[in-house]
């Protein structure tokens, strides 16, 4: 392993060495709230396992989480319903995208898997039915993991989300008419834009995954924050579908779990290692940060990190 | 890691661990030269890149390779097209097992990889554009790889996979028709079936394919088989698509590449340390060796050998 | 053409002969106020253009409408929109029932035709945009073809439909998204339920929709209740695509335009005839009156009313 | 009806009026043999049951059938399989033309209905199975019906189909590979391509086709074709399927069973009164005749001759 200054220095490098994508990309357009962040934006920050911390570029400008909230929220259900979790949610990659509703259908309401939009809103509703106050129970637990407790959600992109929500509410109901939504649709949904609205930095964002690559215990403060086996599973169900309908590739050219959302984020796990994140505003058109899959797949060939 | 014989013990002791299991599976039956064999039948075998080789039960029993015998297949053509292989098959996920045909359909006669029939089609089509005779060309790879010379193709097993091979019959012609097959279609199945009728056992089979878990290189004679970054693609390929629409439960349980195929063969990639093989001919719903499985996943649970 | 008696005792007769299909079906069960519904009951109403009304069986009693509301439904949104309700629904039959998801993911929101229920949702959100209290909208329209001042909605259907709707909601909410519902959708789906809960019996029924045979003009007040042209267009649809998936069996055996409803009514036009009106609650698998179906077709075989 | 002078008369005058759509469409040319024909033709035709025929334009140049031979080939299977054809394939429109395949797929290789492709051939396979040389008997039905002896097909369309075939083929192997084809595929296929590729003009058309527009009777020679019962039947699978994607759209237009082919033909029945035969090479995005379809549109409109 390099040494630490080493990394840093790295990681300037191939920010500079990426920069010139910007322009390759669109910034997510389907709110406005998301509409206005500036493109030529990026940062990249390492946090390892060991207590190091390396940043290049806007480490600590606050983006919006998106899906990879999800992640989040999907230790939070595992952790309180168990096993049960697998029987209202699949852990399979979902293939084409069009799939997302026909697949709903042909799989009697039970979501490919917890990290597609469907899926996410199970997750939502298992928290919804758990938490007397689910929105709250999220952002805590978001806290305690980041060691910070000014994250946040926007209230600015909640509330547009809540607006554009209507192919979301479509998953919500038809899973609702199979059965697969406990509570009511307006609240479940009410929670996952909310928590898709967190509001992180890079740096906050690797450190607060840490426990992912570090077999269940977060190393700031030694909790143990879910199983060492639940640890494996997320690494897992990330490696094979936390990239959208890019998922293949990534693991073709990265070789390493992680989840990207259209708010330009992208966090990898490197087991044993720690967590990388990267961001940038402007997207492809699988939804994935141009500049932040560069700086994380380059990342990962300079030290070697492909898991395969 | 655990010493040799330990090794060998364990293998022991998971077999028979494993054999009640042998009645929840059922062997293929959709070619009566498959559905004869009979069910109660097991073996493992482990080979590392350091030399050693581990073995239980019915190690040098051959069986037909079927779908395994598509990891062959890709990294011959992967060697013989290069980059360009890309252009005529994805390396997503594939979801669904209806999609098989619509996705061909929706994406234009492009396979969503080349683990599934449709795209192992497209490889064979590449292997008899760029072989003069594929069949042979791929046999003598093998055995190469094997290093044994007595490696062959089940005579009864091809020309039964003919007489029934309507179904990807159609696939190939729905490619053909979208200009993603070179070849005469009858030539292109007639390699295909010859390749899935190849015979190995569990001890030749994990031999074979040491090079994936060593960065291309294969130990015993130290060839190059295939560039470092190949053997990195073709293992993150499996991992997310190499066990059916298993593959995402494979990742989660254990959390190695993996392929398996209808005659019951299983094999998972351990990089830098070896190849498991395991066989048992009973199937599960999702056509992969219900003993193979248990036996796969014990090891690995075992040795914690998880990439995750 | 038969003389008015023999009408009636046909009817009659024919009533007997298909009695003993009432165990072959099953009541609609989805909601309860139709699962109650006691199953052994039927009745036939023939309406024609000159003024004649014969019944057999119980025409008196009334029934839910169910989806045979939406002939009525679209009669108005055709009259209030004209030709430009046709950008936002097809005309054209919609094949498999898994469909009804996936096809309007594929043609962007908009419904294959105006009699499956996406269609008729966005007939109800044309409605609730274009009058300021549609459902009494509906119920004057109605009301007047049928020339009965006491023809309503069933309160206990009406919130039972909204209670389960969920399936609905999720149609809507798709469309929704692809900007193909203008008003909010829970006002549009209130308005599509209570119009599915109006109470007819076949005698009503019969008579509101004899414009539909005499070129859009109603016999008993020479209303010109829409343009003969669209009276034509209104059959056609319902000759490709009123019966459910058994609209091309159903044109097959009868030859018909023709409409029904889970609540086990069915409703066949007779161009320059008039209309055949059949009632009995069993359903058999596509969701069509068992008995209903077996009253129309040995009635337009008895009177050689088939089209073709 | 109008008398037998001015019905040519209004031919002339509705293909004058036609004529500037010629270049609204554009000729078939998946085959060269058919992208050769000059787009810049049409002729149209009509035979009454009482021994009319009147044409105008361009009525005795031949063209290639193509799915308009569909409907021949049906009569001559219901002829022969009697109700057990039924169990093979359904009678329901298809509904989106990207169904063809997940359709068959879904229903277990039972086609929606025999006008589509996949119903053609099982329709073809019939034949083949039925008949010890099946395109001589096509031929010589046709002749029969046509009164006609110089019918026949073209070698040059036969073998470029032949060579174009794959997707058809592709559906065949789907459909065998369901056990829903009984003889050899290529054998099926050589028959439908074949009979596809029948020669005729528009007066041998509309002549051939008359006994389904009288009860299964031909007028010139009383032959019993088919059923009274079978001629309804097949008026009505093409009154709901004949017109490919645009079939809704055909009977809200025009309101009659017809059924067109590549080639630019158009056939409609009108029961009890006559046949009506469009032709011209120039389709629009649905495969049909833009000609064709407005002289047929025209004529109906002005003899009134809608259905419904």
């Amino acid at each position: 392993m390099k040494q630490p200054h080493a990394i840093t220095s790295i990681l300037q490098q191939l920010l500079q060495q990426s920069q010139p994508l910007y322009r390759e990309g669109k910034v997510a357009n389907y709110i406005p709230a998301l509409a206005n962040v500036a493109p030529e934006q990026a940062a990249i920050a390492v946090a390892t396992i060991d207590g190091q911390l390396h940043t290049a570029g806007a480490a600590d400008t606050a983006f919006s989480l998106q899906s990879v909230s999800k992640v989040f929220g999907l230790v939070m259900a595992m952790n309180r319903l168990g096993d049960d979790l697998w029987h209202r949610v699949n852990m399979e990659p979902s293939g084409l995208p069009f799939n997302s509703i026909v697949q709903l259908e042909w799989e009697k309401g039970i979501p490919r898997n917890p990290v597609i939009n469907a899926g996410a809103i199970v997750v939502s509703d298992v928290l919804v039915s758990h938490y007397s106050a689910s929105k709250n129970a999220f952002l805590t637990f978001i806290r305690r993991l980041a060691n910070n407790e000014h994250i946040y959600a926007d209230q600015a992109v909640y509330l547009s989300e809540l607006e554009h929500g209507n192919r979301n509410a479509a998953l919500a109901y038809l899973m609702k008419s199979f059965g697969n939504i406990e509570a009511e649709v307006p609240q479940v949904l009410a929670h996952y834009f909310h928590q898709c609205a967190t509001s992180m930095n890079c740096q906050q964002l690797a450190t607060s995954l840490l426990f992912l690559a570090n077999r269940g215990v977060q190393p700031h403060n030694n909790e143990q924050v879910c199983s060492r086996r639940d640890a494996h599973r997320v690494n897992a169900i990330l490696s094979t579908s936390g990239m959208y309908d890019q998922s293949g590739e990534f693991a073709f050219k990265v070789g390493l779990p992680a989840k990207s959302g259209v708010g330009g984020a992208i966090v990898a796990i490197v087991p044993q290692f720690g967590v990388i994140t990267a961001w940038s505003p402007a997207l492809n058109k699988f939804g994935n940060s141009v500049v932040g899959m560069k700086l994380i797949s380059l990342f990962a060939e300079e030290l070697g990190l492909s898991l395969f």
